[in-house]
């Protein structure tokens, strides 16, 4: 850190403050009470320790400063304006706007230097658990000496981060594996939107509780810059566990009336407060926005440290990769998330025989992963269920990261937001599984990849009623409707190998999203296609799998129902009824297709049924008023998967009759 | 409990090891490692500690016992057969049949005896906290000697219990309000399904971890009956704060090949090996589901000696009712959940002016909340914001239960589990309160009270993109379509004070379900009816608010969109297009109506378009395929409110623009 005045460092902090309280009032809207709360502690972090380059916001080397308490937004858009980031005066002054880039919470992908989405509690907590965890996998396969291996993971979260169990999950995972170069600083204000946080929370004594996790705790007062940079120093030298620095601060420091209340949260000073407030501090009155001159100085020389720091990693990095050709070409695998061209062609070669679609994604995935070198995963304590073992490809532990498959534990939330994080990050594509019922438990994070267009794979697998005996507290029944209503959530039911096999590719090539393998635990009947296959139009999301001459309807059906349905149409068939199948592995792809081709799976002119074992509600936008949906409006019963076919009206026989009963009607 | 010698109390916990293991071996599936491990201290806690009556299972001065980790099943089922429960040997046999009333995980309502359905992890943990607290809250209200306070709540929990972040939510919230009734048993084995838990869990120390929350907490060997014992009651003499006893045990305990191996996790036994853990326990071959003679008669003893301290209980409380006749009618009112006949007609009376529908509610719950003594709640740290604060009626406190306010803390999943532990004890009517985008974090909770048919009432605000600079990652798009999908869950979304008021009678009425409101931040115009307002007709989900003649179509609508759609209306009427209005505010209510009330408020000869800022896939069932469904297909924005109206084309003259161009298609 450049040397600076005591009266300077105070003027740059405040600077940090009045531009929030000043965007706050602006937008007339927002949170100014944590930016000029944790303004002190921001600033340490970013002049003193942290490592970045405006020019180069992505630069590899860096530093990762996550916000997790996402409310306190300007304080990271002033940070980065200030830094000397892509993020002019006219941002702040945008902030809450229509099409601006300082939306009211940060948003990945809007502003050069925002490395996540966050403003749902808990989870830039977690996200943080990924970014590190990936640093360490990475390092572990690049060697000693390698460019990735000593960044650190900086965020700062708040007393809602660590009050929700996402939160405590990832904290527990972060410790157990010992994730060294995670530092978090609490910003312990005492205050929540309802009032003190001795409501409802001064019962549990934090550092004990993060002690327990295996994390190294110290507290610092929120205004002591020099106690707040020999914390982080002390941080960063135990590189055997994640650090958590309690930092005490006052929630809208500065503030006569309002500082160290809630009323200083969620809303603006108010005019009144704010003449108020820079008056306490010393502050001119205008202008608004203000950044005095000797604090743009004192940036610059911030920044020129930084540069030089960059300068010095990149020549440690070119040494390196002279060094190590063939590492360093790993790494460019990882920095592009290389999948091999004909993705497709790969995964369905030496298909496996038709059985329970997990199954056959275990094999598939035997098959990719050696040509995806940045495809990692694992399951929340269902490896063995979900089938996501890559095998012989080792386990990473704690203080042991060369593995590619990861026990996430009995940790669905975290796991869904610490694959955010390798995703957010960009060097790994991540797989999580755990059973679809259990999606129910990482919705937050799966809606947070949707947003922001993170390349994240779930493997759901018991995906209906026919996992049998488990009985209904295991049994989906609503989740493929609930899922699929995600905007920008691709979810794939696949049939049998071939469809398996496309939403493998699929999950692989898509860039801007995630994606979802839906698949069963129980033993699928082979689909016979009379329709010859082309493997590009499972891709298309929905294709004609029989399309007799004379069919006057179109049965529609998804995974483990589409054999179930084409049974059904060969018992329709010699009774001279005569539908076509179609299968629709992936409603949103199938709906995004031209309507030439959506006409010709889905003729508008003919009746359309649909069958699926789950609600169906979506279904009707295909099947229309005159249509039918073969759904289940009730939950399961924990039975026989046979007994339940039968219960539920869900075997051939029952379908042909409901079909039959439906035409004639 | 009465004498017995060692070997018959060991032959009393090798018959609870047997029959689980014997239902599993015949289902061919389920769980019998967990009972067979743990069988000792049910045993202990069932015959030393617990207080029940087999003939009145529901019996107000009862112990709760909730098994967490609901996959060990077969023990609870073994333990309400031994001691005298109605459920027979037979049932045991059809352990996971379709129809029987042991299901694989316990299912509340099944089997008297079966507090709550358990299976999904972490979740009973955080339900025996809302009975835990029900009671406190109760017997505060009832004062000294009352017949509810001196019952404890045990569970047993796993290790799933408690790396699931629902479970530390529960346990903070529990150790902050020093809930000292509370004892759980962790059944401490060191296995998961995917191994040892020392591949992802062992990193935490979980007696730390338990002391940070404020807990007491003990360890004790899983065989040694008299520590059991001793842990037991010195648990139950902290009555300052909760209680966890770490109990270690071998899963699958007897069985010779596969004890203390995750191969006994969820998987019968196999003939083999069940007959060799019979051998290496002494136990006769056959045959199955054998209770030995001396075993019944112990449990016989055991039943007299419960049915004694009942009969010295139901003394008490005829003293304690004779001389606290109104204390003892307001118990009860909880005991019945008592709700005043007419209740929407006085939720209507002096209904305020149309507004914020939150605001509105907030009037509605403070006129109701004196009428209705069980009707208890509060919101994860956004009272403020949802506005469900009972105003007068005092808050929950640590160690002070008096009051009708609970402060969940930013802990949404654990708010809905505990809800649910007040619903299954059914002495309060519990209402939480978050963001409607927050219904995500405690979706697994809110199935599981539909799935449980428990009367709980969720008060989500801020239920559209029109809540404004917050952003997308507080705005719902999909999350009506994902809640109306999960069955026996009533959603209602009212668009002024008349719907409010009857949303909220509903809720307190319907006795078989959850209810959730739905309701707006910002403040809404008033709804303007040309159709005389039937109150009751509300009630039935959907309803017509304007007919004109001449009409030629339908529109359709929720909430804010229901003034919205009045306006477009008004504007298209101008220009000579004539439509009806119909107000839908709970969907499936009105899917459920007969078809001529249906037919009437939505012709089936018309075509049909809905609005509703939302994605809007379950309304296709309604439009048809010739219909039009104004929703929002893309995540939201961070904007001012009318901003967002223009973008997402929510203005009248865009939704009039709409229909216009609908209607010509």
């Amino acid at each position: 850190m450049p040397n600076a005045r005591p009266e300077l460092v105070e003027k740059a902090v405040n600077t940090i403050r009045m531009l929030a309280a000043d965007g706050v009032q602006q937008a007339n809207s927002g949170h100014p009470g944590m930016p000029m709360g944790a303004a002190d502690m921001a600033f340490v972090l970013w002049t003193r320790h942290l490592r970045f380059d405006p020019a180069e916001p992505r630069w590899l080397g860096r530093d990762r400063f996550l916000l997790s308490a996402g409310h306190g937004s300007m304080l990271l858009y002033s940070l980065l304006h200030l830094a000397g980031f892509d993020c002019a005066l006219e941002d702040l002054k945008h902030f809450r706007q229509l099409h601006s880039r300082t939306p009211g919470h940060p948003e990945y992908g809007f502003l050069p230097g925002v490395e996540i989405t966050s403003g749902p509690l808990g989870q830039g907590f977690a996200n943080g658990v990924g970014f590190a965890l990936g640093h360490a996998m990475l390092a572990a396969k690049l060697g000693p000496g390698n460019p990735v291996s000593d960044a650190f993971v900086y965020a700062i979260v708040s007393d809602g981060d660590l009050m929700e169990g996402v939160s405590a999950e990832a904290a527990s995972f972060a410790g157990h594996h010992k994730l060294g170069r995670l530092v978090y600083l609490y910003d312990d204000n005492g205050i929540t939107i309802d009032g003190k946080t001795s409501i409802t929370f001064s019962g549990e004594d934090v550092t004990r509780r993060f002690e327990a996790y295996g994390w190294h705790v110290q507290s610092v007062d929120g205004r002591d810059h020099d106690g707040i940079d020999r914390a982080l120093q002390a941080a960063k030298a135990e590189l055997g566990r994640p650090s958590l620095i309690r930092v005490h601060t006052t929630i809208g420091f500065g503030s006569p009336a309002k500082a160290g209340k809630s009323s200083v949260h969620g809303a603006p000073l108010g005019e009144a407060e704010l003449e108020a407030t820079k008056k306490a501090l010393g502050w001119p009155l205008e202008p608004r926005f203000l950044v005095p001159d000797d604090v743009r100085a004192y940036w610059a020389e911030v920044r020129a440290e930084k540069a030089a720091q960059k300068q010095a990693w990149r020549a440690a990095e070119q040494a390196w990769r002279a060094a190590n050709p063939e590492q360093a070409a790993l790494l460019d695998a990882h920095v592009e998330r290389w999948v091999p061209e004909r993705i497709l062609d790969r995964a369905r070669a030496e298909l496996p025989a038709p059985d329970a679609t997990r199954k056959v994604s275990q094999a598939i995935l035997q098959k990719i992963a050696p040509l995806v070198p940045c495809l990692v995963g694992g399951s929340a304590d269902l490896a063995e269920s979900n089938l996501t073992e890559i095998k012989g490809a080792g386990s990473v532990a704690p203080g042991s990261f060369a593995g590619r498959n990861l026990h996430f534990g009995i940790r669905e939330h975290a796991m869904g937001a610490i694959a955010n994080g390798l995703a957010y990050d960009g060097l790994f594509v991540p797989f999580v599984g755990t059973f679809l019922q259990f999606a129910d438990y990482m919705r937050p994070p799966v809606r947070l990849a949707a947003l922001s267009k993170l390349q994240a794979v779930y493997v759901w697998t018991h995906d209906s009623i026919f996992l049998g005996e488990d009985g209904p507290t295991h049994q989906p029944i609503e989740h493929l409707t609930a899922l699929r209503a995600i905007p920008n959530l691709h979810v794939c039911r696949p049939a049998d190998p071939e469809e398996t096999a496309a939403a493998w590719a699929h999950a692989l090539q898509r860039r801007d999203g995630p994606t979802a393998l839906v698949l069963t635990r129980q033993k699928l009947a082979p689909v016979k296609r009379s329709v010859p296959l082309d493997p590009e139009a499972i891709l298309r999301g929905g294709y004609l799998v029989d399309a007799p001459a004379g069919a006057t309807f179109t049965l529609v059906a998804t995974g483990s129902e589409v054999p179930l349905a084409q049974a059904a149409l060969e018992a329709l068939a010699k009774q001279g009824v005569v539908g076509r199948l179609a299968s629709i592995p992936c409603l949103e792809c199938f709906l995004a297709q031209p309507k030439a081709w959506r006409d010709e799976v889905v003729p508008p002119g003919q009746r359309v049924a649909v069958v699926e074992a789950a609600r169906g509600t979506e279904w009707w936008q295909l099947a229309g008023r005159d249509g039918l949906v073969l759904g289940i409006e009730r939950f399961g019963s924990s039975a026989p998967e046979k007994a339940l076919a039968e219960e539920y009206g869900f075997t051939p026989a029952q379908v042909a009759a409901r079909v039959t009963r439906w035409l004639a009607g």
